[in-house]
């Protein structure tokens, strides 16, 4: 039986563009996944990963124009978000060779013996290792970023684990390249090409986290899929780490004197946060707690006018677009529900971008409501009007876990006013925002993008310094001899690394 | 349908000696986690933990002739370990408390704006923030130190969780007083009682980690019930985080320099390790690699003295007794099996410590022996001799993971020539030991108590200052106004925290 062909298709159209490759059989996974495996070691030594996380930064970058044009050709996401998303990731690969020249991620702790503890100290030095294969899987919103090159891969690498990349569907080609990128820097980087191995299918996914050498997974995707993967990471003889990034409603909620203030500099906010990228970002402002009265009206026209302006626009596949449709038509038709500008088609390929609206009282206790609490992908959010504040915690009492949850706040409010409300949005997410947009996500050590469940299933970050922690487990060393620890538990630190001593910082 | 007893067992005769509680209805387990979660809040003043913690161990310290007495009449484990443990016990908790106020666990991370990077970093401040209701289940072989005051339980406190203990049926009435003296100090620290509740049955012990409001949980037991309880915690429509600590062979390997050098310590050390606490500690050396020839025969010698000069011990219970009596017939049953001391039943009541002793290469393949690469819990090990260093290595791939690794080398090979033994171990064990025994795990901030699965379900450690990981998620305040962050995070520092900035430390 022929393997089943992987062809790259214009979402402009529908067609198919080429055949790119072809689903990887198990017997091809388990080749794969034994090729990372055998490799592991050459990606002990930790300036040879920072060097080559700079090499695939490079190449990446050299190529470009290739991989621009190639991603834009499979996701229609076009050439300036898409040179925004390389630049990106590229600097991604250069911020994770910082952190592992650094080396605090490597947690060193050490303790002198000590016999007057309870119980005695022996000496004990301890700092994290890698754990082995890590088996990524790509997010279809994100060809670069979040794809063969993006953070999940960066991180595995940079803490020294070999990684096995399941394509997306939706940018084959793209992945493609990336990955003949990524083998060709590290080869130039002195290290075998299989640090880094690219397949393609459904089946393969499936293969690759049930495989005995896989030791972790990163994923980022619907509930549905990551689920799915996750209870089979958990149901393994031997279970794995499952880090995925599910799906996120990302609640706003906008005062009576944020919307006073200026509501419409919320409402043309609201309109491109919500629109950015078609609507498929999973830190969309997917629902909008908004006063009624006089200023929330004038935030909604501005919201009106905004989005009313946004030209329709492209999803990433066909599956996706009848998803959205299917969804903004089901809420469109709940009672109470009124729609200023209707989400749906634009031409036989592309949608329109709209809002619903709703009273906040409708969503205050269980019912068919309930489905403007669930993560509509593409260009629509949920407002909610609420009548009185204690509408708005009971609202967000019913939410599930979110990766980002944002405040709308007056210049008083700033003062002191909005504790109480912003101390009821921190159950909610992994990242708070006050007056700001949750779209746009910083590459940076103070970084988290993850949340409650179903925003991730554990409760690591996908981006910034601290990724990496996945990827790692600690070690200590009791009463071991200088001579043979590594040198990054040398009584004398001969890599002048940071660390812990006793307990306190050295 | 009265709801079951609970008997506290004198384990030196099978006698029950009294009814202490009644098992948990599923009503009752929803009360105390509804009463946990209610109470949440109480616990969000580090220096109010810290406190509370102190006073915990004062009031453990203080009762600590009844607590003993207690655990005594239900353990057999005897005056003389539980005077040990508890001091241990009391020590743990003060331990965090030093830990919660030091305040490096926050894991503070603090990024400026800084419009050069790409993309643009805003104000971004992370720290980690309690993860809500801790479910913990008690260990056998611990009444105290991974009991109802052990580690699990003082570092979600530490946390700022609230802990619902699922008691183990071995120590019910120890149970029972040591929670009534955590409750009285959370009421002498101004706290509410329900910080930390007591529930009973197995029954209770699966309502407990599929309730919606349990955010997390904490296991030390056998694989196959710390396996059922990861399997639900996993399944749950919101998974969370279940850290077990479940399984442990604990190799060690004895170099033929190291025989030669000091074939009767070892014996001797060995002896010691594997019948403390009449051999039920999780990181007994239950697997002992040593050379055959003359210095290897002089090891066993000293080790066959040493095992036979032990008297017989009681089991925990009679469950036990029976496991281990079937573990060791079975495994003596083996071809090419010896038993130079014959572990097996004392009187009635008892079991008497031996060892059993096989040719390594009869390991290197996968067959019947197989077995003895299984944990037997109680006074046993196994030694398998061997005749060159690539059985070493030939075994050592097919263990399975473990709370520790040992290796026993000579003065000559501590100069070098063992690392690549040391490195071979890594792999295998969250704890490595250079010429020592695992039995005795100091509570210290390089500690890991963790292994690779079975040792551990997770990357985590129960023991020592890093455990309180387990119980956080971070979260993450962009462009938020310096009155609305929470104290550990505005720019002045007030609590004066170990914190890093713009990815360096401060």
């Amino acid at each position: 039986m022929a393997a089943a062909p992987v062809w790259s298709v214009d979402p402009r159209s529908g067609n198919p563009r080429e055949q790119v490759a072809a689903e990887a059989t198990a017997e091809e996974v388990d080749r794969a996944v034994r090729a990372a495996h055998a490799v592991r070691g050459s990606l002990a030594d930790r300036a040879t990963r920072a060097a080559f996380l700079r090499t695939a930064a490079e190449r990446l970058t050299g190529a470009a124009e290739r991989v621009v044009a190639a991603a834009d050709a499979e996701t229609a996401l076009g050439p300036a978000r898409l040179n925004g998303e390389l630049a990106r990731t590229a600097a991604q690969l250069r911020a994770f060779a910082e952190v592992v020249e650094e080396g605090a991620y490597l947690d060193i702790h050490i303790d002198h013996a000590d016999a007057t503890r309870t119980p005695p100290w022996p000496d004990l030095r301890r700092y994290k290792i890698p754990l082995g294969v890590v088996a990524v899987y790509a997010a279809s919103n994100f060809p670069l970023a979040f794809s063969v090159p993006g953070g999940d891969t960066a991180s595995a690498l940079a803490a020294g684990c070999p990684v096995v990349v399941k394509a997306h569907p939706d940018h084959p080609a793209t992945s493609e390249l990336c990955a003949a990128l990524l083998r060709e820097a590290a080869a130039e980087s002195g290290l075998p090409e299989d640090v880094v191995t690219l397949v393609h299918g459904f089946d393969a996914g499936v293969a690759l986290v049930r495989h005995p050498l896989v030791a972790a997974a990163g994923f980022t995707g619907s509930v549905r899929g990551g689920r799915a993967l996750f209870d089979a990471a958990a149901a393994r003889p031997v279970p794995i780490p499952f880090h995925g990034e599910l799906g996120s409603l990302n609640p706003v909620v906008v005062t009576g004197a944020a919307a006073a203030e200026r509501g419409e500099e919320i409402g043309a906010g609201l309109a491109a946060s919500m629109t950015m990228g078609v609507g498929q970002f999973c830190t969309k402002p997917g629902f909008v707690l908004v006063p009624e009265g006089e200023s929330g009206d004038r935030l909604l026209k501005s919201l009106t006018d905004a989005v009313s302006g946004t030209g329709p626009g492209v999803l990433l596949d066909h599956r996706m677009r009848d998803a959205f449709l299917a969804g903004v038509t089901e809420r469109a038709a709940l009672p109470e529900v009124d729609a200023p500008v209707v989400p749906g088609a634009g031409d036989a390929h592309t949608v329109a971008a709209g809002f619903l609206t709703v009273p906040a009282r409708a969503l205050t206790t269980e019912g068919p409501h309930d489905a403007l609490l669930e993560e509509c992908f593409g260009p629509v959010t949920v407002v909610a009007r609420y009548a009185a504040e204690d509408e708005i915690t009971a609202v967000l009492s019913r939410l599930p876990g979110n990766l980002t949850a944002t405040l709308h706040i007056s210049a008083e409010e700033a003062e002191g006013a909005a504790a109480g409300l912003l101390a009821a949005l921190t159950p909610l997410a992994g990242r708070v925002l006050v007056n700001g947009w949750p779209t746009g996500v910083a590459v940076a050590p103070a970084q988290h993008h993850g949340g409650p469940y179903p925003a991730t299933t554990s409760t690591s970050t996908s981006v910034g310094a601290t990724a990496i922690e996945r990827w790692l487990r600690p070690v200590s060393y009791q009463t071991t001899p200088d001579a043979l620890l590594p040198p990054e538990l040398r009584e004398d630190n001969p890599l002048g690394l940071p660390r812990r001593v006793n307990g306190r910082t050295a």
